[in-house]
């Protein structure tokens, strides 16, 4: 057996926890014991957790399948629902069902695209669990927050700005031009790549606006920007109003005009873990995410009715929904896009 | 379709949310927000966190599976851990994959036993995700230990006493009735049952002896007590001794008889959720435990060499491994008790 092809089966428990997990993690502190460590706390904290298993990056579908971006993605999705909390990341605990026959070579691209994510955000995988099966991966992230700091879903009222955190449409622009419905100049063409492969959560972004008290709520962009503002309509006993009109990042509306797709649309995507913060003074929020370099558009408002428009007619957006036939997770790669972005 | 049939597929996750999530956990403070709420911490903390998939419980295998069942037995089994750090739980986060076929009834029956077992620890579920595919349960306990008290694998000392907290038996000796290799009257094979069907994690033994500072480390029971016992060996250099003598309560007592199994043999099993604690004072641990009504019993002491000896031979215990055709999670019943216990 050459060294790339050795599997997990052929290490065994003992053998990954001593050949693969050590070497990586045997400096945490914990490393071993039954509980991970996560952090000593000496601040009034309200603590905050969050879990999400990691769905099959659309990434793999644009190239070949790497469990890079899969545990990359796997850290963003759940570090995400902190940023959205407000919360300052006190670790991750990972949990991987993994099919005996993964080769340490993918299974160490595993770890790394966690471990990266989990480092380009300031935080770091505290300890795990790892056991054979059909592949699932799922994470949990902890958080604390200043007393009082704490965001919720709820909170908004009518009048309130909607605004998006974030640079959306970079996943769906590096799908257009995977699928050739565009074509970019190389440099072009790889920085939506990499952005696409590796998104950030708006950590930085929903912590500096909660210790601020600059915003009442907040919510990430999971399923698309039309079921994150349905859900904190729903919350909230409100409607909005979207505009419609959003200012793409240069590339990713190169792309969107080539296609002839609006850049409303491509903003309304998902996969780019945007941050949907809600504030009485717009103003505010775009000086404190400006001295952060942190882009930030107002989309929209609450109303006091119930209806959701852009512009003067009902919105009807995209929106992901787990256990129905509206779950994209998946699929062929063409028809997606379509199906998304109607070219 | 009649009403107990009715499938998580047909009400999807927004009827999921609603119908059966909300008027069971919507009182919970943080539901329906992207990050769930632990508690408010105001006294200095070490944190600790822990995540642990659920395998099939060995109890389906004795009657008809239910999910109850695997509810309990995931919220017991991440406790247990959080026990071995002597750390007061915190909250139980939870991350449920199931097909969509799966009844509400059955889901219902999962949630009932995590929540029951939660409650029977003092603790609960502050959150969850759910999403649909082949099943799979998975939960992360978060924990915090007082400073300077949380208890590790490392610390053990030659001369250490070795003592086992909890009633070992009760699962095994319930597969051995359910074979038929044993027969009690119906209260006492009763009681079996409801042992073997809910184990309790030693919550407050871990906590109060780590509290107390009586202990120098401890590892829950998740392997066999053998496995417990080599780890601990190797994770302080250290070897160790077991006398083979084990009292067992009464019922599990009269069943190992019957069936010509040694009591100690019995002991040495898993499903019971034991916490192995190492002391250089046992009198210590066995006063504090005993004003707590938790059994106690001492199976042996570490020793400076690194053999692991059952009174003067090796001992060649029952260690599950994972990755390895040594792991028993599932299989036919009556072959695996003739593997676990040679009757």
């Amino acid at each position: 057996m050459s060294g790339t092809e050795l599997c997990l089966g052929d290490l065994g428990e003992r053998g990954i926890q001593e050949k693969v997990l050590r070497p990586r993690y045997g400096s945490t502190e914990g490393f071993g014991d039954d509980s991970a460590f996560l952090a000593k706390v000496d601040r009034p904290s309200e603590l905050v957790a969050t879990t999400d298993s990691c769905p099959t990056p659309v990434v793999d579908l644009l190239r070949e399948p790497d469990l890079y971006h899969a545990g990359w993605l796997l850290a963003t999705i759940n570090l995400s629902d902190l940023a959205a909390a407000g919360a300052e990341p006190l670790g991750l605990v990972v949990n991987y069902t993994l099919p005996k026959t993964t080769t340490v070579v993918a299974f160490e691209r595993l770890l790394d695209g966690v471990d990266d994510c989990c480092r380009a955000h300031g935080t770091k995988v505290a300890g795990g669990d790892l056991r054979d099966g059909s592949p699932q991966l799922t994470a949990t992230a902890i958080g604390r927050c200043a007393p009082g700091s704490r965001l919720r879903r709820s909170g908004a009222k009518a009048g309130d700005h909607l605004m998006l955190v974030g640079s959306p449409g970079y996943l769906w622009a590096a799908a257009l031009l995977e699928t050739g419905r565009a074509t970019l100049p190389k440099p072009a063409r790889d920085e939506i790549w990499d952005r696409a492969r590796r998104p950030m959560a708006q950590l930085k972004a929903g912590r500096t606006l909660a210790e601020a008290g600059h915003v009442r709520t907040a919510m990430d962009v999971s399923d698309g920007l039309f079921a994150t503002v349905r859900t904190l309509c729903e919350a909230n006993g409100l409607g909005a109003v979207v505009t419609g009109e959003f200012a793409l990042d240069e590339p990713v509306a190169a792309v969107a005009a080539q296609c002839g797709v609006r850049a409303f649309d491509l903003a309304e995507t998902w996969g780019d873990w945007g941050l949907v913060v809600v504030a009485e003074d717009a103003g505010q929020v775009r000086k404190t995410l400006a001295e952060e370099d942190i882009p930030v558009q107002e989309i929209g408002s609450f109303t006091a009715d119930t209806a959701i428009t852009k512009g003067t007619a009902p919105w009807q957006g995209i929106a992901q929904e787990r256990f129905s036939t509206s779950s994209w997770h998946g699929g062929e790669l063409s028809t997606l896009v379509t199906e998304v972005l109607g070219v």
